[in-house]
């Protein structure tokens, strides 16, 4: 399917809609609005409406969205009416607390494969899975179709990680490691730095 | 100190600039450019000038930024020429995880408290902390005078807890339940939840 080019910051908005969508589901609500939206979101009304009708028409002037409809449609767009396969590379503390993590049951990816290069870990059971030798890290993912990844190395070794992923055949990193990667263009990297969001509010305090 | 109205989103640039700066100190450099700054952060180098100047003159025409001052300099900015402490709610995988995550050394923050409502983890030890009762948690923070909180509870009960985090006086909170929260304006929140990540990069796969 050939994507017209929407702003990336719009993209990114789609998840936390369909989070509050789902959170709307389990309680049971069938309807909601932009405004209702825009109350539980901190968006504005109108940015939430225009958002959305970049990808259709998903809600009527007056009646508003329907909840489950619009969840299905927003996991559509983003590619989530299946589960992708996750790797996780480095079997450390955060590369563990990952295998172990409740947070992507139903939400479209499960983690499948754990690599470390430490002698000490491989074999070893992390959560339901095994650590894998990270020397047969490129032909397991490239075997097993996998496309996306999570880096949980020290910062030192996640550019040569990262390298070996896209090698693998990985189009989508999830950087926890605390520096920037170069990939190819077709590769997708998103960053989690816990300090670096902390620093960004000390910011504004006394 | 006033703070005069700069954009939330070039604040949130300033601790990548300092992580690139602390890993160039790190590696001996002592000089970069806004174009060596750009070719390893993906900004490009008329951005990161523009940025920077907004909080003073910190480099000469043709001699670049020396990296040890701007460090500094962005240090003393983002208030972190100190060490914040920081209280964990929740002592689940994710909770135990900040307890022992290594990010945190040296990049002005330190994990003092950690705090669960279940009984069979209040007393335990997770990390160098010693499990404490939420119940207690509005005093003990308030006495301990910390400002900076991070939530690590299921996502039901996340809204609670930052009630609570407010009555005691925490200003910025880091906010892993994968939920919204409503805060007072003069309190920050910022969220990490992969899965929102991962979301936001599978829009792009096939």
């Amino acid at each position: 399917m050939a994507k017209k080019a929407i702003p990336d910051i719009i993209i990114g908005r789609l998840p936390i809609y369909l989070r509050a969508l789902e959170r709307m589901q389990q309680a049971g609500q069938k309807i909601t609005s932009s405004k209702d939206l825009s109350a539980r979101l901190g968006f504005s009304a109108a940015q939430i409406r225009k958002d959305l009708s970049q990808f259709g028409e998903f809600g009527k002037q007056g009646t508003g969205y329907h909840v489950e409809y619009l969840s299905k449609q927003l996991r559509a767009i983003l590619n989530i009416n299946k589960v992708w396969d996750v790797a996780i590379v480095g079997a450390g503390d955060v590369g563990s607390a990952l295998a172990h993590y409740k947070g992507f049951v139903n939400r479209g990816f499960q983690a499948t494969l754990i690599f470390d290069n430490d002698p000490a870990k491989i074999g070893k059971k992390v959560g339901n899975l095994i650590v894998q030798d990270t020397a047969e890290m490129v032909q397991t993912i490239r075997e097993a179709g996998v496309k996306i990844a999570m880096i949980a190395v020290p910062a030192d070794h996640a550019q040569e990680v990262a390298d070996q992923l896209v090698e693998a055949g990985v189009k989508a990193i999830l950087n926890y490691a605390p520096v920037q990667l170069s990939v190819p263009e077709d590769v997708h990297v998103e960053y989690i730095d816990p300090a670096t969001r902390l620093q960004k509010m000390t910011y504004y305090l006394e």
